[in-house]
């Protein structure tokens, strides 16, 4: 098989040994797998071309993009399988001005896709942290969220059309840049968030927005979490679709950033507010409007006593400072010791209570373990993270984790939630799913699978036992 | 089966005979069927026994909503076939206003999904023709489209959950009012647009948005397409979010709308411009900021001799007025004798070419036939209808069908689009379906409908063959 793989992509283009090494695992170091070899091929048809050899030698095959995820997705677990490397698949092939599309490769960074669209004065607005180092193919198969979401969707909004090389090693040719497209089953979105489980999406049309032409971001500090939703609510009726971001921050999480980065300053005492909440406001008309805006929906808002204090950005470099805040929280999280983290998401009405009755009863059952909470409220997606009490080790914490998930999961499920929001799946919550969703959704997800993929080779053990 | 049925939905909503026939047909005369019965279940759970209960009699089933669909697909086929009426089921479940969601029955009507959205202080932006009398769940169904898209998305777009019975009368329980969920498979898009061939969608929870503080509608003419394409990039530019509506049509439909029901006028002298467009701008400040803003943007279009001259409605009463013209075409395009309809989509930056060269292409083959154009602007989704030419009469155009179809199809394709852009297949365009879209693609689908409805009795004949 390394044969035929060699004369595919070329023998530079397989890699064992040392070379393979680094792609065996994930980033987190979480993950430790096996396979055969990685390939990297750089165009669809040698994609197809390696998935039919695949198929032969019924080897497993696991895609690869920029190995940033979060729940083992590209960790390969069978000593037979080829890991398929996306870094070569690197084209933007069209933009589309008039059209607001562009069309690129798998292997695109997020970063390089927000570049091109960029220089044609167009937004491409994905925006999440591994945006230097992930790629648009993993954004696709995961899915991805991030921050933006509340005004432009999540990755697969933002799709119109993929190229896709099926388990079968054919190539469906849907590169279409269209809004409106009603010719039959939505193949689409089925390949988008499923992980690399069902085929390999090679390239993509994607969706381009007009640039703002003014922007700016202010720090609320805020006495509560109904608070923080009267003010995302007062957000969303005075911005329309200007509000692109509206971040929720535990003040724990503040503290812990500005005490292990203390170059990192607070607009506010450090102890004005229980919640702080970042919010970005996209304007199409001009600076002096934007501002206007602001502080008209910002002053109602600190009038009707919502918000206890409010800065804005006084700079481009005042709001990356404040953004900067928002990004630091896992690296610090990371200092305070290893926390157990959950990414779930829930109705935006049902934050509040959610987040009260878990944190009693986490608090109930481990006295002491910290709250650190942040994420994207106008989502109702929280990074919902337990971190040891003080004094207690990690290992000591990391020990509880199934009785923690229980607590977390099932006050998910109470309140309408998703165990899942933005990461995907993977192997982290493979086994979850089959308790916490619907016993029919996972039966016709098993029958797509079935369907897709009858011999099991795309991306095993991933999303479905 | 009958017996079974009546114990399931009481006999009063077992329809035969004269009850039964006028959903034999749909609206536009073009489909006549046949079934045995029509249910009117007024649960999920009836809806399930019903599906039990045709799949041991091995009866097909046929959905029908409000029966406004244009392609046929509700229509049943077979002397067998059980009409499921979805009727009954009306009920508005949940409004949940925080969350900015609204959970409703298959059976509402679009126009009650709205008014109960607007009650609760919010909006439901999809818009259509047939609101009125169409269902949401048809809506779903078919994705259907409409005025609001380039703003708001396709019906796919505005759907976060669904209730489905399935082809084995399970109910999927996927009500989810989550912005973001990666629990796998995305089941949801499956359904939608799949008009009833892979099971019953019998209740949806949709997106809400803030209402609009302010709108503005104005008229503008056009000297050209190319035109027209460069005020709907300034428009996107300058409004973003808030450009909520782009009709474009050409001269002679509002010719024949103001010939036809001269009680309409047009604000300009009937021969000023090729083409005209209805532009529909949503602010979330107030009257006098949408004013300045419609003014600022139309200004610079009139001064770049992209439009020849813009008409402001100065009033509610005109702005529908206004809204009257372009609903009016479809009866004034009536009354010009039937024409040969297309409901083409193609790339924004394809539209000035694909209307030039397929024009050019039928009055090669066709002398003097009339291109009754209109349509979505900025969603590249064109009706692009042919009338008979003057003298002509309606049997001998239609009777050129066939050709006219192979003429603007073939050019649909060319421009890189889609043959069924926001009305569906159903049985119209089902056997296009293979001569223009990817083998691969069409393989997908049959491999979807095998592994979800393997006995093919869900809507047969709709969609694939």
């Amino acid at each position: 098989m390394l044969e035929e793989l060699r004369a595919i992509v070329g023998a530079a283009h397989v890699l064992q040994g040392e070379s393979l090494a680094p792609l065996l695992g994930d980033w987190r170091g979480r993950y430790h797998g096996q396979a055969l070899a990685a390939v990297r091929p750089d165009s669809p048809a040698a994609v197809a071309q390696v998935v039919r050899a695949c198929a032969r030698h019924g080897a497993p095959l696991v895609p690869q993009g920029g190995n940033t995820g979060l729940c083992g997705g590209a960790t390969p677990g069978d000593a037979r399988a080829i890991v398929l490397l996306t870094t070569r698949l690197n084209r933007v092939r069209d933009i589309d001005t008039a059209n607001d599309t562009i069309t690129v490769e798998a292997g695109c960074l997020l970063k390089s896709v927000q570049d091109a669209a960029q220089a044609a004065g167009r937004l491409f607005p994905l925006s999440l942290a591994a945006e230097g180092s992930c790629t648009i193919g993993g954004n696709l198969a995961t899915n991805a969220g991030g921050t933006q979401v509340l005004r432009y969707g999540n990755t697969r909004d933002l799709a119109l059309g993929l190229e896709v090389v099926t388990p079968q090693g054919e190539i469906w040719h849907g590169l279409r840049g269209l809004r409106k497209d009603n010719t039959g089953y939505c193949l689409r979105d089925i390949y988008i968030g499923s992980e690399g489980t069902l085929g390999i999406i090679t390239a993509a049309t994607l969706k381009l927005y007009p640039q703002p032409r003014a922007q700016r971001t202010a720090l609320l500090a805020l006495p509560s979490l109904m608070a923080a939703v009267a003010v995302l609510e007062r957000a969303r009726a005075g911005f329309g679709a200007g509000l692109t971001a509206f971040e929720l921050m535990a003040a724990i999480t503040l503290q812990a950033v500005t005490h292990y980065f203390p170059e990192q300053r607070l607009p506010f005492a450090p102890d004005t507010a229980p919640w702080y909440a970042l919010l970005e406001f996209s304007d199409s008309e001009d600076e002096a409007h934007a501002q206007q805006r602001l502080e008209t929906v910002l002053g109602a808002a600190l009038e009707a006593g919502e918000a206890q204090d409010a800065a804005v950005a006084g700079s481009v470099a005042q709001s990356r400072a404040f953004w900067h805040l928002r990004e630091s929280i896992p690296l610090a999280e990371f200092r305070m010791g290893k926390a157990i983290k959950h990414d779930i998401g829930v109705p935006v009405s049902r934050i509040a209570a959610f987040v009260e009755t878990t944190n009693a009863a986490l608090q109930a059952a481990f006295p002491g373990v910290r709250h650190i909470i942040f994420g994207h409220l106008g989502d109702g997606n929280l990074h919902y993270n337990v971190a040891p009490a003080v004094g207690q080790g990690e290992a000591e914490l990391l020990a509880l984790q199934p009785q923690v998930y229980d607590i977390v999961h099932g006050s998910v499920m109470a309140h309408g939630g998703s165990i899942a929001a933005e990461h995907g799946v993977g192997q982290l919550k493979r086994d979850l799913l089959p308790r916490y969703k619907d016993a029919v959704e996972m039966d016709l997800m098993r029958r797509l699978k079935a369907a897709l993929d009858p011999d099991g080779l795309m991306n095993p053990g991933k999303v479905l036992a």
